[in-house]
């Protein structure tokens, strides 16, 4: 296999890449507008003018349409889209999870999208839906299996990507053996299947854990697709765990249905009476306009893409910047139930934080999750190497009347604890953080601040805290040391 | 005085108003765009364009230049600056805390204002830095009032609106008696004076004190402007404070200097590789382009008005819908000074309930900070009136096997604490909030547990909680009831 995707920039899991098709290469992380061969809302040929590089389609629907597949055949699928850029084909699978069955086989839609130039195909696996019981899943999960190896197989003298879905319901043991299986045998790109049920009852936490579970089956530097997320708000969240690909029928889909995306959540276009959108469409139209206008549709559909190409430009800056971090905790505050997935991501840390650069922007604190970021998990780690002795004391911010006269001052500022006032411009204890610690950065300080205590029995601690802090590791830290007060 | 400012939508201790001037009605909250009458980098009769409807420039530049002077004194200040909305005037105030003098008095510039047609003037008000000592403050803001007495009186013939500036540094009390002496005097407009300091310096904490003590001296249906704010970043948390007007300079000083605003805070261009923005500027250039453009300063200008004024939308939408917590939560996720002045806003929420509307949009939990929602405050109050008899079973969400022979079910749920399941599906206990709670949300809920278990002495408790809820408080309910458990 050629190295068709080389990852040039890191954050968090998260990472832009570069994706090498048979009709070019694209920037990862990247949304594929869906193409529906029959009715195009906005033709594929405008996609570029929104930020798209990439489009999908659904070659079964091309398949049984004689007139459709005649011109694919003939003249190619680009052709037939008008669209000069790679072209990813889904396969039937959606059809399967919908009608429960579908008329081609698995060789025969994978031959069928080589024929027409497909760059990236799928094979014909069964999207299980998410809460399907174990047993179910499991065996349904060994069909898609050996229907992906066969497609492997007939598509090895093909110059077509191959995709590869890991599916395995909402079990983790399921998808991460799915991962590791598929990913050792060298497909090009790997779709995260059946996760749109898990999206529509916004069931993030649940969404959070079968992603990271696909990711450590898989090798790290393979492209991953989250196959059906097309809303801006779960971007940030989906590409801090590895995802690469995303695809959006949500902008034609919403759009039908008279709903306007925004990267924090959903309006209909009749609630609104503002339009808090700065895109072509929302600043040459009101929203009263949009919704009496005749190309009502389409105006959604153009404002639904501006969106989308906005928020993963926003991705992608924040992952130059070394913020995606920030992004993410903004964005999980569009609902409580993207808050459980950041808390579940959380619960993940030690697996992000391996492939988090240690180097980054400045730390910004942003509520009690900022706590469990790689940053602090480091220091906690760190903390191990910081041999004291003789005497310390431990501070808030502010000098306090004496301190030259201790052998090491150390500087307390959550969730970090104390550190040597020689680090307080270095990255990450440089962080900007609030005043008024919340109680989950003041535990980590103190939980760390006790670990040196204990790491250092010959040192001789004074630690001084803050009247306000009400917490009960402060009474236990002021019994391990030698003097203490608080200001 | 005529009633130039009807309230009709309300948020928190922000609203959506209708503010009447001698060239027309404007709707609030609204940026006026600041306008140099010297040099217009995009032109007033452009503003509308971008949403502005109301702009404002500075009279003693005009008063200054013998070619403006004339000009609008001969064919008025609308003709001038070709723009036929509300126009406001500055004073010459801002040059004298720049250069220290002025070549004009406070009535030569008031007669002048009126004399071009202005539609809201403002007298020379001294601008006192926040941090002058409070001798300091108090000496200037007399002198400011006198002035803007005199002005009151000179300009009683006047069709002219008059802007009465509240000055009185970073001091509360100062703040709040200048806004209750002027409050009552009828003026049009209330600037809050000398603010831009704290926002160079972040200290939004004491911006938000410095809003709400001079908020609270002013009558509630006054409109309030905060002069000098114009980065879309704070437009959230000053609008939930209650004000209604802004001026940016901003959008063309910070195109000037290279700088792109964006709702979550500001980038150099020459750091940009992505535009994370959908406005016309950024869908038709890369960042590259705008940063090798000739028009770069105009290019970067327009975008910053188009985000600013999406930004006001954004703000007058969540007010439409109630959940301006919410969008105020997530703009103040954008740097951690933006979080301390969240903080110090829930300081201010027994002054800011009294504004919030009881019936709006459902309770989303964003974090900690949301424990301190009017929501919640008010349904601690209620506790009051829920009387309780008989068995009484309180516990977390999940029916519990038997619970029908309690007398009385509650559920659980942190912030807010036990109420009666009837009333689950009513405003705000209907809150979306996260399902493993904050500390901060975990004690708001158990102390209003206990408070309803004191209210009721009679009654006959159980209380379930969760096995992995950490908190003192849950011991201390443990001993107050008759029968707990943890599941």
């Amino acid at each position: 296999m050629p190295d068709i995707f080389e990852i040039t920039h890191k954050d968090l899991a998260g990472r832009i890449g570069r994706l090498t098709t048979p009709h070019g290469t694209v920037e990862t992380p990247t949304i594929m507008p869906v193409i529906n061969p029959n009715i195009q809302t906005i033709p594929a040929k405008e996609m570029p003018d929104f930020g798209a590089r990439m489009i999908i389609t659904n070659s079964y629907i091309i398949y049984r349409k004689e007139a459709l597949k005649a011109k694919a055949q003939q003249q190619g699928l680009h052709s037939l889209l008008e669209f000069n850029g790679p072209i990813m084909t889904d396969s039937g699978s959606f059809q399967l999870s919908v009608y429960g069955e579908v008329e081609v086989n698995n060789a025969q839609i994978i031959e069928f999208q080589q024929s027409i130039g497909t760059d990236i195909g799928v094979p014909l696996d069964i999207p299980t839906p998410p809460d399907a019981d174990y047993d179910k899943v499991k065996q349904e999960l060994a069909t898609t299996n050996e229907r992906l190896m066969e497609a492997l197989d007939l598509n090895k003298d093909s110059q077509m990507l191959l995709a590869a879905s890991i599916q395995g319901g909402r079990y983790p043991d399921l998808r991460e053996q799915a991962a590791r299986q598929l990913g050792s045998a060298g497909f090009d790109i790997y779709p995260i299947g059946a996760v749109v049920p898990l999206m529509e009852s916004y069931r993030y936490a649940d969404l959070v854990d079968v992603i990271v579970s696909a990711k450590k089956g898989l090798p790290s530097s393979a492209p991953v697709h989250l196959f059906g997320a097309g809303h801006p708000m779960v971007f940030a969240l989906a590409v801090a765990l590895g995802c690469d690909l995303f695809d959006s029928a949500a902008y034609a889909l919403y759009a039908k249905d008279g709903r306007y995306l925004t990267a924090d959540g959903t309006y209909h276009i009749k609630d609104l009476e503002y339009l808090p959108c700065a895109c072509p469409i929302c600043t040459s139209h009101s929203a009263r306009e949009i919704s009496a206008s005749p190309d009502k549709i389409e105006l959604l559909a153009r404002h639904n893409l501006y969106v989308t190409f906005a928020e993963i430009n926003n991705v992608k800056q924040a992952i130059r910047d070394g913020n995606l971090w920030e992004l993410v905790e903004r964005r999980c505050r569009t609902h409580p139930r993207l808050l459980d997935g950041l808390k579940r991501m959380t619960s993940h840390m030690d697996w992000i934080e391996q492939f988090d650069p240690s180097s980054k922007s400045t730390y910004f604190y942003c509520g009690p999750q900022s706590v469990n970021r790689p940053e602090v998990l480091r220091w906690n780690k760190r903390l191990e190497h910081l041999k004291l002795e003789g005497t310390v004391l431990i501070r808030p911010g502010g000098k306090i009347s004496g301190e030259a006269e201790y052998d090491h001052v150390l500087h307390f500022k959550p969730p970090f604890g104390a550190y040597p006032l020689e680090l307080k411009e270095t990255h990450p204890l440089n962080a900007e953080v609030i005043n008024i610690p919340d109680y989950e950065s003041l535990t980590s300080a103190l939980e760390n601040t006790k670990k040196l205590i204990q790491l250092n029995p010959d040192a001789e601690f004074t630690f001084v805290h803050r009247q306000y802090w009400e917490h009960p590791l402060i009474s236990q830290i002021c019994q391990m040391v030698s003097h203490s007060w608080a200001v």
